[in-house]
């Protein structure tokens, strides 16, 4: 059987090809352990981070600084075809980078998430929404997040993409979070239900869990149980629910906003 | 010349459904003034607002409730086949209905603007993005929604999916931003910049708009003079910059907030 380290040399052959396209599938990720990433500042943001980049595959309009600093990490790098970079990319955008990089294994200690805070997700199949919760829980220094077993896989290229290099930052696993959120029974979890607590009016404690649900039908009944405080973003005109994504957003902000 | 009313009986014939596939292309839109909307929620919303519906295309695993309410309302429809649904569907989305609906017009009164909140929005281009900041916006109360020209349509299906409906009851305009806002100087501008007034310490007027940006630029430099408040999101962790559509939220969010 041929590893990765069998298609690495000069030129794309097919079968080359076909094995970094296979990784836009999360059924060859998993087989693999690896993933794309695309375009320089992401790339970046994975260089500078515990992951380890197998290899970039670029074009000759690259930016000379970041062919640079590759070189200067030792990572393999290789120049190939405009047309080569298109059929290898997932993603609809220009890019001119395109890097296989190896999944870090992320555990989860129960004991780590005490002192800090922490995103449990539960059913969230968008993509761009699981990227841009990545991104926005960086922002606003959640230590780590929590995924169902049927969420989207974050190695996607999608949610690579829209979490815009915060994926390198955020350590993220997937669990069964029933039996996760039964051996945290010390904690608060405040969970996002369309009715709670107006959250401008919770009091966050100095750790805990945030629990957010899937798009369309928020979160799963069985975990319910699991939280301590409900809480909810009030409505001030029509629309009938908020995005997962931006209910989130708004949750983190909440957290960290200075108190009085 | 054939107007759109030609192309509607009972089978979809290969012109009818490159007619309605024009739509998923904006220069078509444009011509034509109409747009398509999927998904039975989405289609009920603008059964409910001013816009006009010209038809509802359907499969034959309809709500049957669905079915009613279009009946009750004089609404056109046209029973087609799984198929040629997915051929005249613009989302990747399994739906089983297609609208065809009339653009509404909407003007800007610059005197309307008084006495409410409105958000202007200067060259956002991503779909998704933009559909999220109408439904987030219509969460939040905004009066409308004012874009520059290089703006993406919000009339693209899939800026119409995002907004979740909402784009049914906002009204949102495309105008020379420079313009606009040089009529509207007895109102307050706060702009979302990179380094502003924190949001959590922002006293919010009675009235006035909420200026954001693109998704990579931020706000052109030929508007920011007409902010009279710069203010920004304090950033508690390592990412970036945030989704625009979440920093929009996070600001809508603070404007509405109870005081105190």
């Amino acid at each position: 059987m041929l590893t990765w380290a069998d298609y690495i040399c000069r030129m794309l052959s097919k079968s080359q090809i076909s094995f970094i396209k296979s990784l836009h599938h999360k059924k060859f990720r998993k087989e693999t352990q690896l993933f794309l990433v695309e375009g320089i500042k992401s790339v970046v943001e994975f260089l500078n981070s515990p992951y380890k980049i197998k290899i970039v595959y670029y074009t000759d309009d690259i930016d000379k600084k970041f062919l640079t600093l590759l070189m200067q990490n030792n990572i393999s790098t290789d120049l190939i075809s405009q047309q080569d970079l298109q059929r290898i990319s997932a993603l609809n955008s220009s890019t001119s980078v395109v890097a296989i990089i190896e999944m870090g294994i992320h555990t989860i200690d129960v004991a780590y998430l005490q002192g800090k805070y922490s995103l449990v997700v539960d059913g969230v199949q968008d993509p761009g929404n699981m990227g841009t919760i990545i991104r926005t829980a960086d922002w606003f220094n959640i230590h780590q997040i929590i995924c169902s077993e049927n969420c989207v896989d974050v190695y996607n290229p999608k949610v690579v993409q829209a979490s815009m290099g915060s994926l390198a930052r955020i350590p993220v696993t997937y669990t069964d979070l029933s039996v996760m959120l039964s051996q945290v029974a010390s904690l608060p979890v405040y969970g996002a239900l369309l009715h709670g607590q107006a959250v401008y009016e919770t009091q966050f404690m100095e750790q805990g869990i945030i629990l957010v649900g899937n798009e369309g039908n928020g979160i799963s009944l069985n975990l319910q149980p699991y939280i301590t405080q409900a809480i909810t973003i009030p409505k001030f005109g029509k629309a009938e629910s908020l995005n997962v994504a931006i209910a989130t957003s708004i949750i983190c902000s909440e957290l960290r906003r200075p108190k009085g």
